[in-house]
Formats: C-alpha cells, structure tokens, sequence
C-alpha cells in the first residue's frame, strides 16, 4: 500500500530526489535462480540515458547501476534487490528562483500545497530523473518473463505521425527518436531542434506491445492486466493519457468494426484459438487472451520552456518564469525506455500472481 | 492486495456473478459519524439501473440496496459497510450455446484460459452488472468527500460529439443519454436506436470533472491521483482508453500551448492561486492542484450483437456466434454513473490518505 | 492494506456486527476448481457455534452458512467467495446500560475514543461473534491446503493443565472443551461449572499443530510464517500471548537442549530430513521446515462478569457495572475452531505466495 | 503486500545480506517537516551495535547510517528516506562448511528448500545483522510518535529473572544487559560469560511498554494493535513468543481478577479515566486504551553453539556440525533496541492511520 511502491507479487520501491547522492528501487518478489549481474540491467538505463543527442537534456549522467543486494554468485536468490544510481552531474548552485516561486505546469505548487514544502533542486522527488529506477527495476522483471517479447517505439512527435505502413522493426534503434519509420524519423530531426532552439517543447506518442504474452494473466476485477497498465503508464512523468487496443478509436467503430473473432489454429499452444483482429489490445475481462498486449501513451510537451509564463511566488506574489537550466524539448523520447519498463513489470506481477491463484 | 478490492484506506471490496443470488460491496475503512441510509444510495443505483428507457439493456432489475452492517443509528461506525443488491430479472434458462463456445470480444475464453471453467451465466463476474456494486460504494465514497462536486456526462457517442458551446449541465438530466447538449441528445436518439433495431452496437466517451478537491491530494509516485484514477476508469467493463486533462491532444501542443500559468487570486481559499488554463486536468506531478480534475474516458462497442461472428467452441472447434438476450446498444451510457463513482472512490482515498500522512 | 482483511494471495475480508441482520466473509484469491458447497463449510461452524453445553454462552444461533458468489456448479470459479450468516437470536432489547457507561476489560471505551460512537448492541463490531466468519473462511482454506491436517485442542483451563502423557486425539471430540485428557476434561467439568454458576469466568489455553506443511512455506523478513501466525492468533479476541514452538519456555534452555538436530532420513519426501526434536515449532527463518507447525495461545478470562467493577459512563461519572445476558464462562473453549481456522488461513495463503515467487 | 515490508502508511521495506556490501531501509509514508539528521538515528544503533562488550558477538560493525533521501535542509519532506549501512567487518573468507551442510536451528534447510540455494554467507538474509535497518526506520519513526515514551529491557536471562520491586530505569544504561535491576545485572555477567566460554548460549526475555499513547490508536479486526504488535516482534529472530499484558498469566486468572476498573480521573487527557489495573497491557478490541502498552518477549538461545550437532549436507548425507565464528552468546540481549523499534514503528503506522480514518 505504500505510494512509493507498484506491484503486487513482483513489487518494487524506488527513493531518491534529482539532486541528491543517488536514487535508487528495491526489487521484492523476484523469483530465485535467475542470472543477472550489472551487465544485465546496464543496457536498459543506457537506452533511457541523458546527454546521448542533442534531442534530449544535456544532463550528463553515467547511469551506472550497482546491485547491493538480493543476488549471489551470479543468480537472483529471492530476497529484495537492492538497486542504487549515484547522481553525478547535478549542479544544484542556483535554484534560487525555483525556491522562491512555482514553474507553471510542473509539481512544485502541488507538492507545495501537500507538504508544506519542497526538495527544489531539479524538480526534487518529481524529477523524470526517478524514471532511471523504474528502468532498472523493470530490466529485472523482464527475467521473469523471458517469454515475452516487449517493443516500444514513438510514433508520434509534435503531431507528426508515423506512417504504419512504413513500419520498420530495425529502423528503432538507428535514430534518437525509437521512430520505427526513416521518413518521419527525419521530419522529427526539425521538429526537435526547432523547439530546442526556441526554448519551446513537443508532445509525443509512444505505443508498446508485449508479444507471447500467455492467455490467462491478469486478475479481475480490481486487478485487471488494462488497470494495471494503466496506471502503470499514466504513473509515468508527463504522461497524460493512456489507450488500450483500439482504445479511444473503438468508441468510434461499431460492435461489427470492433470484433476480434476467433478460430481454430494449428500454430498456438495448446489449443490457443487464432484471432482475426487485435481491436482489444490482447486483453478481455482484464484478462490477457494470447494476442500482443498493446498500449498507446501520450506524453504532453514538458512545462520546462524558455518563454516566460505568469506564476506566483511561495508567498502568493504575482511574478512571471521561465526555466533555465537543461531540458529536453521532447520528454517523450526518452520515455520509451520507461513505457517498456512499466510493461514489463506489470506482465511479471501478474504471472506470479497468476501462478499463485491457478499453480 | 486483493484484486478484487480497489482503494487503499477507503477500499471497497466487490462480490458477485450476473446470475447468482445476489452482488454486492463491502466498503473498509469509511470515517465514522457520516449520516447514511440505504435512501442516500439508492438514487445513484437508480440513475445506472438498467430497463429505463429503450437505449439500454431491457433486463428489468430494481437493484434495491441492503445496508447490512457498519451503521448504526443513521450514521456509520467506521467499521466495514456491507451492501447488497440481490439479483432478481435472471432469466438463466438457456445458457447451452454460451457454455460450450466463447463470444468474440467478451471475456468468455480469457476466464477459460485463466480458470479452467467459468460462470458462463450472462456473463458470470465479468457482467457489467457489478458495476452496480460500484455505484453503491462510490455513493459512500461521496459522504466522505462533500465539499467535492463530481459530474460526468457523455460527450460522444458513434463518433457524434457535443457542441461544447451549447453545454448545460441542466440538460444531462433530461435526456437517456446523460447528454448536456440537448440538440446531440436528440441525434443520438437515432444513432442509438439504428443500433439496437439493427442488433449492432454503438461506442462512447464519457468525461467526467470533479470541482472543489483541494490542493494536496495525491501521492507520488505510484499513488498518483492521476495513475488512481487512470485504473479506476480502464478498469470499468468495456473501457478502452483514459486521459487527464487535455490527454492525447496535449501531445500536439506546444509547451507554451500547454501551460497552465497561475496568478495571485483574492477568491481561492488560502493563498490558493488562480490558474489561467486547466490543460492538466488539475492534476500536476500526480497531486491535485486545486483546479478541478477532469478525465475523458472511451468505451467500446458492446460486443454483444446479432451479426453472427467467427469463434472457436470449448473444445476448439469453429463455430459461429451471435448474441441473443438483452444487452445495451451503448454501453458508454450507464457508464456515466459508474465514471462518477469511480472517481469518487478515488478522490475519497486519496482524501484519507493526504490526512494520514500529512494531518 | 484494509485493517478488516487478513492474507495476502489468499485473502477475506468480514464483515458484521453482533445484532446486526446478519454477519460475513468475502474470500477472495481462491483457486479455482475446488469442490465445495454450504455443507463443506457447516460442519466447521457447528464445531464453534454457541449454546452446544451448559459450559458456553447460551445464545442460540444457527449459523447457517449461505454461499452467495464464486461457486458454479460445486467448485470455486477463482473469484470472490461471499459468505453470509444471518444473525437470528439477538435479543437487543435492552441495552440501554451498556449504551450509557463502558464494561471494564471490553472494547466499548476504546471504540468511543476511536470512533466518538459505537454499536454497543452485545458489543457490535468488537463481539466474538465475528469469529463465525473466519471459521467459516477457513473451512474455504482448508481445502486449499488438502495436504495439512490441523487440529487444535485445550491444553489448560483456569490453571489446570492436560497431562501431556494422557494425550488421546480422539477423546478431542469427546467432551465439551476439546480436551485431548478425558481426566482433565472430568476436573474443567467442575472449574467452568464453578465459574459459570458463580458469574465468573476462567482462562485457557488452547495449543493448535499443522502437520503436512511442507518444507519452504513462510517469506522473510516480514511475511514470516511464525509472525503471520502470531497476529493471526493474537487477533482472536480475547488472546493475549502467541508461542511457536517451545515459545517462552525456550527461553529458558540452552542452545544444546534447544537444538533441532536433523538426519537424513528413508520416509521423508525428497530428501526431507529427519529431525530429532521441534523445538522450534516447524519454523526456521520464517520458513516452514517440514516439521509441524505448532503454536499456543493464551485466552484471558472473559470480562463478562457478575462481579460489579468500578467504571465510568460516557459522559465521565463513576458507575459500577456487571454484565448482564449470556456469555461463555470460558472463552477460550470455543476459541478452539477459530484457531484452526486462522492456521487454516495462514497457510493457505503462504501455499499460494510460495507458488507464485517459486513456482 | 511486499514480504519484505511492514506497516501500512508508516512504511519501511529492508534490504541487504549479513555479508554484501550493504544493508537498508527505505522508509516510506513519514509526514514532512519533521527535523531529522543521521544524528537522529544514529545513537539507536549505537545501541544495537555489537563488538561493544564479552557478552555480544565480537564482530566490529561501525553502522554508521547514512540517509540517502527523503530529507531536505534538515526536515523529511514527506518522499522516501533510503537509509544506508555499510558492512564493514565481514570476514566471509571461509564458509565452505555452510556452504555444503545445514546448521541446525539456522534458517540454512529452510531456505534452501523455499528459494533452491542461498547466500550462505553469514547467515545471509537472515541474519539478525538485519535488525540494524529496523532499528534504522524505527529511530524515525520515533519523530513520528514524539508524544510517546518507549522504553525496552531484560527481564530474564537464562531462566533467571529480575526482581520487579528492584526495577530502576536508570539501571538499564549502566550495565551491558539493559537490566532494569543491578543485582540481576551483577549475576548475569556470570551466566552470559559462562555461557560464552563453554561456546553455548542462553535465551532472554525482553519487555517493552510504550507511555503516552492515546487512546484510539489500533484499527479493528485485521488491523489490531495488539495482532500488529505480535507480528513485529515475533518477526524479530530468533523471538518464540509475545505478550500482550498479562499474557500467559491472564489465562491463569478469573474474570475479576483480570479486570481494569476505570474511575474518573482530574489528571488524564480530555475526559480521559484513570485505569485501576492494567492487565489487558493498554489494549482492547486491538485499540489502545491510554493506559501504557505493554509487551514480553522471548528470545530463544541461539542456534550458533560449539558443541556438535547431527545434521545433513545439501547431498542429505549425515554430518555433524558446530558454529565457528563470532557470535552472541545471548541474542536477546541486542535484542532490546530491535525491539523498541518495532513498538515504535508499529506505533506511527498506527497514528497515522487513526488519522486518516478519524481525523
């Protein structure tokens, strides 16, 4: 039940502000036996890593994760994982006029208003910084389901879009963006720097999908796989909507247009029918029903820009702000690595959760 | 941890199949003192009660609600809350075809997958009728948070939205399709009718805004307001999609289009600011801002329709389908009580808990 | 994290007042598939129902148990079990003492100060007649744990204790304290009778054992096998003191006499050893080791006395009070069943989280 | 439901092996504002710390804390506080004898037959090197609770027992036993260093009251005060049994002589009575009554002893083994710390939720 905390059987916790010493996510619920070191879990935070293009903030930050706990001789043994990131780059000198008054759009007011008062520098406890934990936590959470196959990419910058019929798998990682499309990876390269160069930002469209997902996971009726996804994917920074399947489309479409019918196939395990249409996104009743498990996160332009915006002070005086320091002008971008994440540890809780119900 | 529970410190507990004795909720951790009685429930039950009009499911249930404990004297006692609501119009006579095939679309095969067997009567747990279960507990969550106004209303339905220029919350009352715009209520009328006469099915959006929470509820970072009520909502039967504040458009905007910039106000309580934009749905950094809290959600189509579709029965083997019985052409539109109780149960915990942590 | 549900994978949820309609469990996180109806679950009641013997309270109930939800068809479906058991013979005509001024040793002034009122009604909430509903719920886990027999039986009453070398399993169901010596169920014969007729009350002791727990049940650090066993019990109303194991009296030993020695052993499961002593009550490290469970549990004498007590009203003055109506001289005596059941509940719910993190 | 988690809104999860690089809390749901250093937390584990007399194992550990987060100029801000201990002195070169065999009364077997191998060095999670994290999380918990007074102690060693009517509290810092009374404190010097010598041990009995708790701490039926309480300390090693009160004891009394008559009070809180007696230990109803709240427990003698006992290799073959290296001849008494800590944090968690529901 802590706020801090997300899962059930495979649950982590994370800690940790933008400007402190470290932040860091303990792992709990992780089965035995399973092989990982450093080197496992690396690759992941060096995808969602700052500083790589000049799309995204210049924060400088090695990202280096240590494993303190919960792992010997190689092999997950159980108990919790401890898993800490050092802060390096932070150059916290001034933050004197984040102090004094609230930069429209982020958390500083609210976490204001809640607390009493707040870690300012870099955005505190709210910083995306956090996101690197959920990175860590969630490579480990792929070792549980190594069955399962996880791709997110952006396929929308700015309200440009990719186009579908150019989807191209490989062509993810040759560009700063996760563009699976060339053609838009390349409008998107105007797109970003324009708003960098203004001190302006862009909003984005990252989807995911979860392939070999078994049916059968997930858990009615408060512990639905689509909940859960849910609020794993609108938990994220920036993220201000979230659609399974069809998702918003499907209110659109009749019962006829939105149908995924079924048939008997001989290529699915064990029975497992072959469906003609993916409208619901792999997941019926909360339950997943063997299709690819697809979402769509939308992430808003980030609050952080150069032109100043009316605002008040901690004491309710009026006053005008813009934010200095370095952003990205697309935080979208780098949430593909976290989308990815929170898919996977949401699959991982809900197939030990399936395995503790059903055996 | 319960799956089949929602809410942290006021938490609801729901039970029951379509076509068993009874369902019902049994709602934790409610404050003490709250005057109640089954009549202040009731008229929620009523609004989402099924049979009222000829654009929804014609299964005639009174849905009359039992207090069964934890009140005592008109007033509640902190102690558990126990609702029911027995089941009455079943009519389970022939379920034969739905016990040995699996609808396209419904949760049939997924609760196969899962459990080996299902309650295949009208749907068993996964029903829609539990929604009403819901709908009773959300009208307990409401005695908790009365300085809060919640209202929902559908803006769309078969891709027809409202004009938002001729919203009248006075309107939604007046019309089957809880519509504040009087003149898409009587398109409506058709667009739904076409669907229920020619056995097809309509989709919906259901927006919902929650005026005068204060500034403070919520709790970073995985009990964020936002990713609560992100889960409350997908997690209705037939959801599809969920957005905070401006949602999937914010991702279009600029930054400086998508600000929300504040000013000293002389009429906010306390030093509270005045916002000139509300593009995050009064919701920043997963804490309330003060502003009001507004989500857009989607439901699909029912996949209950007469147009016979492919499937695959128990034993694997093809077959066709088609929906017989009584069903909703649009489900979106009972779900307009269901949206309000959902975020009521939200709003109510996260009242809860803001107390506890922070006095 | 609700404060009336107990377990985690296997999880219910009560619910109920003393004079209310009626009381009840919702057990959820059930298996699915597993045989049941009313009649696996009454046996277990009438075991603790009241009014059996001239040495128990002598309120009538029935307790008959009506299963609501997550059964079809004779087996569990995997979703929410509710159970419900109407409260018959209440007599709440007067209470208008109990109303007025607080029972010394009861839980009425402690309600008041939480929640400012209370349903004083043969103790409302904080009645023994809760425990109807958890042996009722354990009747549910005991079928989750088909491979573990459980017993529980009264070692010592009112100071008096069984001769451990008299020890006879099947003279358990033969007297009215499930006593395990027929001699010390002779002598409690006159010690309860004594009390009862005498308006006073006497404590017990009731010892429980679980054999067939397999080696690897239990979770450290802080879902420990022995720890969930203690609040379990320590909750039952009335109990004061939980053991595991030699409990206290290990205390007393020295680490030689205290040891739990193991060989390898023919008989065992799977290289299960054998141990030459259980010393340490079947737990090592929070972990089940193959050995029985075993714990003690200590009840007080009930509060419910004729003696009048010194005591003050709501409104702060001097009163004396006794307690008038029917009550058990011992307590503890029907303590036996609901001790089983929380054994019951413990484990069906460290089976299903072993199962899910270890497969 | 994290296993490696306790408590409800005051919440800490621990993480770290007797022989890692590293052991820690991080503790979750502290109220912001509270002032807090590692100054703070430091002496508790001074207190705990071994290597500081004969009597406790002679391993060196500075545990020096370090708090990672959570704290901002001084004061929690209301985000979790990651609290880290560096292991400095572990020595871990030779295990290769635990490695391959399982020491008797040792979590070894037990964890080898849940997670299928384990850290055998030092005991790894299991080792009591733990509580030094519980010990952390409960120093701030303390901030939490400042209107509360805890106080912990040995009662008895080795079966030898102090005199009640020689209990000082200012004895308890003057010798290295925590003992209340000097006498008993002169003649345990004998039973522990004998003990010692001979390479056995000897089990304690440690007792906690907490002052100052008001009335309506505690939450009913799941969440008693007292079922809390037992599971914090019967989760502490090598701890076999708990208290509440009386106890044991209260099984052994009548119904009259059990009872706390209350009389009105000039002197208690608001109305508060003053209690005659307190043999319930503070609590009824598993609410907190006002009164002092009161608990025992028993510590067994540890496992780690020099004289041979049978046992079986991870083969199962037969072997005996004996404890090398640094260990406690008296666990209980390093116990006392741990177990004022779990009092203090079973008490925040309860605070707060009184809180959250009541106001």
């Amino acid at each position: 039940m802590s706020v801090n905390s997300f899962g059930r059987l495979f649950r982590f916790t994370t800690w940790g502000e933008s400007h402190g010493p470290a932040i860091g996510a303990v792992v709990d619920g992780c089965p035995p036996g399973l092989a990982i070191d450093e080197g496992v879990i690396q690759p992941f935070l060096d995808a969602r890593r700052p500083g790589q293009s000049k799309y995204t903030t210049q924060r400088q930050e090695p990202d280096q994760v240590r494993i303190l706990s919960g792992v010997f001789e190689g092999r997950t043994t159980g108990t919790p994982i401890s898993l800490m990131i050092e802060n390096v780059d932070q150059r916290s000198k001034d933050y004197s006029d984040v102090a004094l008054a609230y930069r429209p759009g982020h958390a500083d007011y609210a976490y204001d208003a809640k607390y009493g008062f707040r870690d300012y520098r870099g955005g505190g406890r709210s910083s995306a910084r956090e996101t690197a934990s959920r990175v860590a936590a969630g490579a480990v959470a792929r070792l549980v389901i190594a069955e399962v196959k996880i791709l997110a990419y952006v396929s929308e910058i700015g309200g440009d879009t990719i186009d579908p019929g150019k989807f191209d798998e490989a062509e993810i990682a040759n560009n700063p963006f996760f563009c699976p499309d060339a053609a838009a990876a390349k409008r998107w390269e105007t797109i970003v720097d324009d708003a960098r160069r203004s001190g302006s930002s862009v909003g984005a469209v990252v989807e995911c999908y979860a392939s070999g997902v078994p049916a059968g996971w997930g858990a009615p009726l408060y512990g639905k796989l689509d909940a859960d996804l849910a609020a794993a994917m609108m938990g994220i920074n920036a993220v201000k909507g979230v659609e399974i399947g069809d998702g918003f489309a499907a209110a659109r479409l009749s019962g006829e247009r939105n149908a995924d019918p079924m048939r008997p196939s001989a290529n699915g395990p064990d029975g497992a029918p072959e469906f003609l249409a993916n409208h619901a996104g792999g997941i019926a009743g909360g339950i997943s029903t063997g299709q690819p498990v697809t979402c769509r996160v939308a992430f808003k332009p980030t609050s952080s820009i150069l032109t100043p915006q009316e605002t008040i002070t901690r004491d309710g005086q009026a006053t005008e702000m813009f934010t200095k320091g370095r952003h990205d002008p697309c935080v979208g971008i780098r949430g593909v690595p976290v989308v990815e994440a929170m898919m996977a540890l949401v699959l991982a809780d809900h197939k030990l959760l399936h395995r503790g119900q059903c055996g």
